[in-house]
């Protein structure tokens, strides 16, 4: 039985008095338009959500402001970061600007004028991050990066919060939204990558220069980022193997449903015995696996513990709204501490290593799915069949489909588990034969990391 | 270009002196247990991840333990909570114990002694949340409640803390593993409801007396607490409508697969017209739908925002293991502060509101799906088709699976979209004919909340 020893008051803080909590928004495109925008709208219901924090858009900055524009609420849109970063009546400065060159100067900057950050810049945080946040760090001063990964979902809090006390495994999933969207184009309706490609264009998802998306240095910058928080260490992108989607064609899909499977650009990072294997690829992933379910420009993000198992969080990945949410989320945060003038120092330690984590191949067997395209001739798969069986490779299926042309004719091999080294071994044999059209389409065949 | 005014040290905060923390576990079940153990062996893991904070567990307790027993690190195992709650020794107190009566004490007692609370217990925090968090804030004490709901899904921070920004529309899933597991051996193996149950007892998902997971009870605390968290008001459990899982058969499953669908108990709180619609009940979901695609002790919520649209959660929903590591990212969150001797009120907002939630019914219209279980007689269609129409509602089919038997007929009535006030009409009327030999089964055909 419970006793209730004195009557409690239901007055809590919520009556303690809080200033107001000032955003100044440098960079005024989908991002951050969208962020400001959200702010206005949803004031209240913020108040409402936190108890009374009020926050307020004061400052916005656009390069090439003219001084006549105005934004959300009728705050001047002006020219100048300096006059956000530097500006009296700003607590939290959102840097909205993007890549890895003036942003750094935007977030350096307010951080050395006692600002906290918060940023949606991948770019930036996968080049710059250990140099900011031990900058921050001596400042006592936030920086919020929810936004980096992800958009809208909370992978940032999932890996650095939730799974703080658990091992993790391994991190990976679809984190590109554009190259995801271009796949499951060609999934669903049979084209080639150039068709799927211009449609991504033409419905917004892709820029006019693609090349960050489907050549998967945006989710490497991301799976950079990522991995740092699971596995609290330092890594360089360079150092990332990245393989984009340019070459996947239609035939590729077909060979993958005969396959009962579909293809997916996938980033991951892994623990193995030799250390992380962090890389970006397309992976053959089967019809019936989460990863495959995963269409359009949704992003799903797997996190594997070692006590709290396989996690997975899905939703959208990119656009303005979900992206200005994601970002809200760490002002909220933050403003929580500036209503209150408490401090709140970086919660985000995985950037305080500067040890190097030490990066591995995929070196655990997996089955393999290599997509040769050859000038057709006596002999040929008896060469690739002998190149393989010198590595110690089963084979398990050969297919080709007969609607390809001689001069051009495509055929698939499927490998049984074995290492990536020494499936690389075989290919780069194969890759060398004169008969070789270009280089073979090696993807792993796997529908979750640790398979 | 970037210009580097002065060189940056990198060496942080990390390098800072912090003081241990000490964390007394109430509770030596399942869950206290997990919790102790994964504490003692990732203790090296967490003080990495968080750069240097130390957290030990310094008291365990666990009612009726002899004075000789010992625990995880050769610590004591007391029989009183106050042993743990009064001792000097004790920053967290970590409440494991379960039910809404000595765990009221627990935690109340350890506010009122200057403690931190983590806890798993959904059914203290729907019934005694507003008047412990109001407590906990007076006292500038933190509460941790993410393990209450998904076990080690990150949900609580999902919502509070992720969509912080934004309007939430709905949060919905299904967050009781147990009938997970049974309806899914239901639907996979043709089972029985009873055999089905024996099964998930022989497992260990069911208790001896499953009730409160078959008759949706936790399900009910664990929306209460999310309905909460996302609509930032307050309500008794005992408002929420609930049906749990004992009347849904085999039967139902052969007639859910004719119409390409499968069954899942579903938690739901949603915004509409006229309040907030909280239910927990079986739905019938299409087999595409993702929530068709959770199977066993899986749980997977799905919160759906105004701007960053439809979240989805998915992971290990029970089990020592998944329920401690959640536990201990509220205590790695919490000792972070403690450490540094800071304080760290309580974030999560949604509790300390006392203006009651309006609850609505489903008012937005859904298609619907009614097993009848009749004596046969002629006519029985022929009434029941005229009740239906006498709501004004459209029958869209009638299905009747060959082989059952005259004396108890089962068949299935599927209606057009109509909200939930009109086919409750329908059913009162239907229920009261005598040819009906158990009350009809009445499952809403929806996939996702909204549609």
């Amino acid at each position: 039985m419970r006793t209730i020893e004195e009557p409690i008051s239901l007055e809590p803080a919520l009556f303690q008095p809080m200033r107001e909590v000032r955003v100044g928004i440098v960079g005024y495109g989908t991002v951050g338009r969208a962020t400001a925008e959200i702010l206005a709208v949803n004031a209240e219901e913020i108040r409402r959500r936190t108890d009374g924090v009020s926050i307020r858009v004061t400052r916005l900055c656009r390069k090439g402001a003219r001084s006549s524009e105005a934004g959300v609420n009728g705050v001047a849109i002006v020219p100048k970061w300096e006059q956000v970063v530097g500006a009296d009546d700003v607590d939290i400065v959102v840097e909205a600007i993007g890549g890895a060159d003036v942003a750094y100067q935007v977030v350096r900057s307010s951080i050395e004028q006692g600002k906290a950050v918060v940023t949606a810049n991948k770019a930036l945080i996968a080049r710059f991050g250990e140099e900011l946040f031990a900058l921050a760090d001596k400042k006592k001063l936030p920086i919020g990066i929810e936004a980096s990964v992800g958009g809208g979902v909370p992978v940032i809090r999932a890996i650095s919060e939730a799974l703080a006390a658990d091992r993790i495994h391994a991190v990976y999933g679809i984190v590109n939204g554009t190259a995801n969207f271009i796949l499951t184009q060609m999934e669903n309706h049979g084209l080639e990558f150039a068709q799927a490609l211009r449609q991504a264009q033409e419905a917004g998802y892709a820029e006019a220069d693609p090349s960050l998306d489907i050549d998967g240095l945006d989710a490497r910058d991301k799976i950079a980022i990522l991995a740092r928080l699971a596995f609290h260490g330092a890594l360089s992108t360079e150092d990332i193997r990245v393989n984009g989607i340019r070459q996947v064609g239609a035939t590729d899909f077909h060979y993958a449903k005969r396959l009962g499977a579909t293809i997916r650009l996938v980033a991951s990072a892994e623990r193995n015995a030799e250390g992380i294997n962090v890389s970006v690829g397309p992976w053959l992933v089967r019809c019936e696996s989460m990863l495959a379910k995963v269409d359009g420009p949704n992003n799903a993000i797997f996190i594997a513990g070692e006590k709290v198992g396989t996690q997975m969080l899905y939703g959208r990945g990119a656009g303005g709204n979900a992206t200005g949410t994601a970002v809200l989320s760490d002002v909220v945060q933050i403003a929580k501490h500036v209503a209150r003038d408490q401090t709140m120092p970086n919660m985000l330690s995985g950037f305080h290593s500067s040890e190097k984590l030490t990066l591995s191949e995929r070196i655990h067997p997996v089955p393999w799915y290599l997509r040769l395209t050859v000038a057709d001739r006596p002999g040929i798969l008896a060469r690739v069949a002998d190149t393989i069986a010198h590595q110690g490779i089963n084979i398990d299926s050969v297919v080709q489909e007969p609607y390809t042309s001689k001069e051009r004719l495509s055929f698939v091999v499927t490998l049984e588990p074995v290492g990536e080294p020494t499936v690389n071994r075989a290919v780069e044999t194969i890759n060398s034969f004169d008969f070789m059209l270009e280089p073979v389409l090696l993807l792993p065949m796997i529908s979750a990391a640790g398979e």
